[in-house]
């Protein structure tokens, strides 16, 4: 065995695809690895609306860090938080476990919801970035049907069944599609006094076609799709005011209780924490190589790097992210080796976006493709890049079940939702024989 | 169609299983329903603590009520809580829709955890009655295993990785069984400074044997079968103080961060709310016929009830409440035609409690079984019980699964877990090179 004092030290933050793929690589090394993570789960962000819009439970799409490097004895996994960072010292202070020196740097710590200056719309119109963010929708999403249940007023019930979806890029078109689903199929005949079919659900977006990623043709197919459905689209407007009860835009105010925020992420947050420099929206600018200028054993990479490959930024994909872990993993390979870094480049297989069932479009290098085939193609690649047996037959499963039925499996809430503030009116009285009353 | 003033309204409190076995045989007769409960799902509680040790997730074991009665227009489900009842004027309270009048009330409100006077001990000693707790449940045994890895304190440590459950009936006997399982081989190979396999796992009983319902040659089985495990049982010992940090018992103090109370149920709170009359145990006695002696269109059913059958008093679980729903049903039924109401007769078709993998007992009428049988027939039955297609499938690869590999899927915690309050000390500096340092 080697002495300790010769194995380099890697640590890494952040248990996501770009700091797992690079833990992975790593951990077949001759280096000892600390990956830190403030939760004890790599979660798989692409099923997150799934999770959000009750078709997927947590666990499907999640699976235990720990787990993962368990055969991996020169891995070391800890429930912790960088809160600060010392590069000349090469020690990263955690909020649970103090200092610890490395002499490899990964950060990988993502990204959080911005709101673009308006951090109070936070709580109004919750983002979509954590298990624990896709719960909350759940809640509201599902809660809301039930309020309108409830509601006598024909105003608010309105509000309580329009759905806000603000940005129209992956999440977003996702998000609308499986909302819009939701209430015309798998709770059309669930309810009695509302028909949860006449649910409106408005994407709105700031720029001029949705999946903006995508070739014009495939945004339109992906519109067609979305309008299939009954999205109502609002290109080229933006929110101006959200407050808990209305969204207010360029042309005109919508009352709604359930907005949503999918119009960008930045890692400011965790960027000013750890003092790193940081470029116009947030994220933090590398080399080459994906190392900070100044500090060469100091990689960022995923969402939270401002990478470049090719001359074209490179986007806040998964296959991004995994391909950036790859490559830190190669740099610190030849780095042992003294020999030269290889410079990184993105190599975009495709991209898919899915809008519902048997509704997606894909984009390929040589091919492009809507509707079902996309759909389907969508489907594979996201079971098959699933981690643990488990998650995929249980996935394929429950969107097997999803396909024949319309049904989704996963509708319930664990919690209270939101309560609906009113009093019975005559209405409610003489259909379900309740009665206003002083209570006892 | 019927005027409706002349269709009886039936309205049920609680979508247990007692609740939901009333609603589905009256859905199909000539009486309007409304089924109210707090919660948008009915729970399959005997696996909740499945859900509490990883094994499964919220929805494997819960459906939507609204997804049950999809079909059945006289049903009417309302997400609220009765807060209160005049049995005079027929009337319910509700928390949101105000007062209910009903021609028929079938009141199963469940029971809730009874810390017999000590309700000063809840926080320190969670008890497992709904999906919530469940969850958090789970967060406070995989988060003691992450707090154990981080603690540089031996005997914190240990307390980190005492389990303590109290009380040994069904639901002590299978948490204590799934922690000892948990900690001797899911988690075996995930840590680097702890063995989890070293945990200790205490079941605490007042009573002489575990599963007192059980003869005590099948008692003795469960023991045998708990020790094999490295269960610790800690018989004729009561609880007499319970803290964050440790539990009194008549013959010594043992430390332990994680205390679960599975030592009886009451159904006081609602009975007390309802100012329904109550007996010592905290339920309500029912007549012969499962309604109130003075009330006779007034059920209560399920855990609630102090419920009597050939002389005996009947057993607080599922197949009890399942019975005891059709019963009223039937009752009902009887009433609208003028016929007299048949009295309760329980039939106990056989009890089935489980310790761990390939480990159960069971008693039938004319058979007993441990080990393996017991244990097979237990999965079977409880497959074979759960409620939707997709729940069956989900719950049967996840135990194959489990079975197979001894992984347990949904070992992920949504949420924060319970914070170590320690600084590290120099075993771990040394250790992972993490060193004490004022903050920057």
């Amino acid at each position: 065995m080697q002495p300790e004092a010769e194995t380099p030290h890697v640590v890494i933050v952040g248990g996501g695809f770009a700091g797992l793929s690079a833990a992975r690589m790593l951990s077949r090394r001759q280096v000892r690895i600390t990956l830190i993570d403030r939760r004890n789960y790599h979660c798989f962000q692409p099923l997150l609306y799934q999770v959000a819009t009750g078709g997927l439970e947590p666990a499907d799409i999640a699976y235990p860090i720990r787990s993962v490097f368990a055969a991996n004895k020169n891995v070391t996994v800890l429930l912790d938080e960088a809160i600060g960072l010392d590069r000349q010292a090469r020690s990263l202070h955690l909020k649970q476990s103090g200092w610890l020196d490395y002499d490899y740097l990964i950060l990988a710590c993502g990204a959080t919801m911005s709101y673009h200056g308006h951090d109070h719309w936070r709580p109004h119109a919750p983002g979509l970035k954590t298990l624990k963010d896709a719960l909350s929708i759940r809640r509201r999403v599902l809660g809301a049907f039930e309020a309108a249940e409830a509601c006598n007023d024909p105003t608010q019930r309105q509000a309580w069944m329009t759905f806000v979806i603000i940005g129209a890029g992956p999440t977003g078109v996702e998000m609308a599609g499986a909302i819009a689903e939701m209430a015309r199929y798998t709770l059309a005949r669930d309810f009695r006094r509302i028909e949860p079919s006449q649910a409106r659900v408005i994407l709105l977006h700031s720029g001029d076609r949705v999946l903006r990623d995508y070739s014009p043709k495939l945004s339109q197919a992906a519109q067609r799709q979305l309008e299939e459905l009954g999205v109502e689209l609002r290109l080229n407007q933006r929110a101006t005011a959200i407050d808990d009860h209305s969204v207010e835009t360029g042309s005109g105010r919508i009352e709604s209780r359930n907005v949503i925020w999918a119009a960008g992420v930045s890692a400011v947050a965790i960027a000013r924490q750890l003092e790193l420099p940081m470029m116009d929206g947030g994220r933090v600018p590398v080399t080459a190589d994906l190392s900070l200028a100044d500090a060469p054993n100091c990689f960022v990479i995923g969402d939270m790097a401002a990478a470049r490959s090719d001359g074209h930024s490179v986007p806040g994909v998964a296959p991004a992210a995994i391909q950036a872990g790859k490559h830190v993993a190669r740099c610190i390979r030849q780095d042992l080796r003294l020999r030269p870094r290889p410079n990184f480049r993105y190599r975009d297989r495709g991209s898919l976006a899915t809008i519902g069932r048997n509704r997606a479009i894909a984009q390929f290098p040589l091919l492009t493709m809507t509707g079902f085939p996309a759909w389907l193609v969508w489907a594979l690649v996201h079971v098959a890049l699933l981690i643990g047996f488990r998650s995929r037959v249980v996935v394929m499963i429950s969107w097997i079940w999803n396909w024949l039925t319309n049904r989704r499996g996963a509708r319930i809430v664990v919690g209270r939702t939101r309560c609906s503030a009113q009093t019975p009116s005559e209405d409610m009285a003489s259909s379900a024989s309740v009665q206003s009353r002083g209570s006892d």
